[in-house]
């Protein structure tokens, strides 16, 4: 029998998905459980975009260009012109969902051995695209005192080596919840610069940016145009996760061109997320206001909720539908396992994803979760008690 | 400026569209074009699969399991059952296309630096997968003057080295249209017993066989189970290319497990596409006769007029809808493009895909073209009779 790939075998699972038998466990003894593990919003769809695919008149499902319908690609830019950022449609590939858009970032402008720095807590699966690409990833920490801000520029000038190539960031932040300042972005962009190395930059909780705050995008950084790539999707933006659509923009011509062979090489783009996203720039902004506030409160319901827990401190993230909290426990894989196996309040229990997931460094994040809040209020609510009383009894409290 | 990848730099580019601004150039001198270089079939998409999808009701568009929807999946089961390839529900991945698939199987059973035995001339696009997981393809030539039939044993050994991981096939065959009978697939499995190694079947093309042939799968090759993936999607089958939807099929768990960690890590196939497929499996049996008809008689007709004309062979493939036809030509690059930008006939011309795009040995395929037969049977006349009159002129005669 033929052996697996060394680049299978070291292929890293989902932290998320490790308590996933745990989660079954909690049904078995007939606990119920709160989802605040996973970045999946129950916001309805827009009805208007979800119709649009519905009553199109489709004969032969033919593939689409391999950057995507032009037509899709020039709603797009009407999309982003709103936020300020001009690009033309042959700046744009629609890709399949952003995971894929990462991976011809990764493919297009990293060779394998190569190096991207990343802030971390940073979103886990970008750890199996640069194992796919060969990319050595090289974590800076951001810390809970400051609100997971930008580490200073002798962080990153630390560990640049002559293999690196890119910095790559998630504005607003998942799992942080984190809002870049356009100061902040302006320090990245200098080392940027300096370097002459390559900025990804993860925008598609673009839509979630609370307080009266405005995402400032890498597409506007000066004189470092030719560096930065935007990596986008509709997945969060439309509560469209299982459209599959996502955006790769750059206004650096051969990265484009290069990035088209890979696209080429895997022909089109999902038309029927394509239809569904054209007609979803349409979308009327009373959609966004409702969403906005709706998330705001839930944002202030689990941050005030868990501040006034004693020993717990969650700083208030001003952007996406994330915190990270830091909690009197000894081990969070651990005290997410306990919660899902032994404890309950009430007939129910909370599921959280244990932050250690989205750091590299050994021993990072035993005492911090990540919490998203997708849940209506008085789920989260229900979840905060149970939380709080579970925090009370926890064999492992510190 | 950084600079893009190496990798990127040396990806291929589509062979295929090398000549797409030749074909522009004939449409700017009024010159009519028939595409006989893709495989987009013009077949209408099954109206009931299209249904299915346009009447469900969807609240929240959410992720899918990253192996696709259990009810799909389940359909699939179904589906295979009918040609006696008996599967599980949790022996199939949904992959974001066919390409995806091949990709999955490249990254979980190969390293950089490993090898993959490929039979030429073969589907340009497995060279850009190659590249992107690092893998080196050592091509084996077939010929035309058997049809494109499986090359001997002695060939395959002599390629076969320590780095040799994988076998790859595509049955019946993209670009040649061979349909590989059970004795040679056997002769296959021998091999790949013999030196351990894994078996791609790229099996896209199984609605598509002929005068009563059937496509035996490498599901139902004896002994190399474990050694064996399957490779398929919807785009040929439903002629639905733009839903995005293939499988990745194996009963090797080891091989599984990897798999879904790449899965995993861009969380789901489309799932506008899965509602879609996971209607498209009851497609009534009528809708694949009047298909299997109308193909009969496009090959029929270009392969007939073909080797009608001096100098010319073309071998009856028994599956797919491509054909390699021998052309008394110098360059098939040349004349393809010649026939774009230079000549017409009775104001109409004809796109071809030049075989050396699907060789990696230098100097193959210079007289050799590839004819994808996705057009009615009058257009296909019109197109053999540019082609005719073609040879008639064409300064690089040979």
């Amino acid at each position: 029998m033929p052996k697996i790939s060394q680049k299978g075998m070291s292929m890293p699972s989902s932290p998320i998905r490790k308590l996933v038998p745990f989660s079954d466990a909690a049904k078995k003894r007939g606990v119920k459980v709160y989802h605040l593990n996973i970045g999946q919003p129950d916001i309805e769809t827009p009805k208007g975009a979800i119709d649009a695919l519905q009553h199109k008149e489709i004969g032969v499902l033919a593939y689409s260009h391999s950057a995507g319908y032009l037509s899709c690609r020039e709603k797009l830019v009407e999309y982003y012109s709103r936020f300020n950022i001009n690009v033309t449609a042959d700046e744009i590939i629609i890709t399949n969902g952003g995971s894929e858009g990462i991976q011809f970032a990764f493919n297009a402008c990293l060779d394998p051995g190569d190096e991207v720095i990343i802030p971390e807590p940073f979103y886990a699966n970008y750890n199996g695209f640069a194992k796919t690409a060969g990319v050595t990833v090289k974590p800076i920490v951001s810390v809970i005192d400051n609100g997971f801000a930008l580490p200073p520029i002798e962080e990153f000038e630390k560990v640049i080596t002559p293999r690196t190539k890119a910095i790559m960031i998630c504005n607003p932040n998942n799992p942080t919840g984190y809002l870049y300042s356009q100061q902040e972005l302006e320090t990245l962009a200098h080392i940027v610069k300096k370097y002459d190395l390559f900025l990804f930059s993860d925008e598609v909780y673009r839509e979630f940016a609370y307080d009266g705050e405005k995402v400032f995008s890498v597409m506007n950084l000066k004189e470092i145009e030719q560096n930065v790539i935007l990596l986008d999707s509709v997945s969060k933006r439309y509560s469209a996760c299982g459209a599959r659509i996502g955006m790769f923009v750059t206004k650096n011509r051969d990265v484009y061109a290069t990035a088209m062979k890979f696209a080429q090489a895997r022909l089109s783009p999902p038309s029927f997320g394509q239809f569904f996203t054209e007609a979803a720039v349409d979308t009327p902004k009373e959609y966004f206001d409702a969403v906005l506030a709706e998330y705001i409160a839930r944002r202030n319901c689990i941050v005030d909720a868990i501040n006034k827990m004693p020993g717990c401190f969650c700083p208030k993230p001003k952007g996406a539908f994330y915190a990270v909290a830091r909690l009197p426990i000894d081990d969070s894989d651990r005290f997410c396992q306990w919660l899902l196996e032994e404890f309950s309040y009430e007939g129910q229990t909370v599921m959280l994803a244990p932050a250690t997931g989205f750091y590299s460094a050994p021993g990072k994040g035993k005492n911090e979760v990540r919490i998203s809040y997708c849940l209506k209020v008085s789920d989260l609510q229900a979840a905060m008690k149970c939380l709080e009383e579970a925090l009370k009894v926890y064999p492992g409290r510190k």
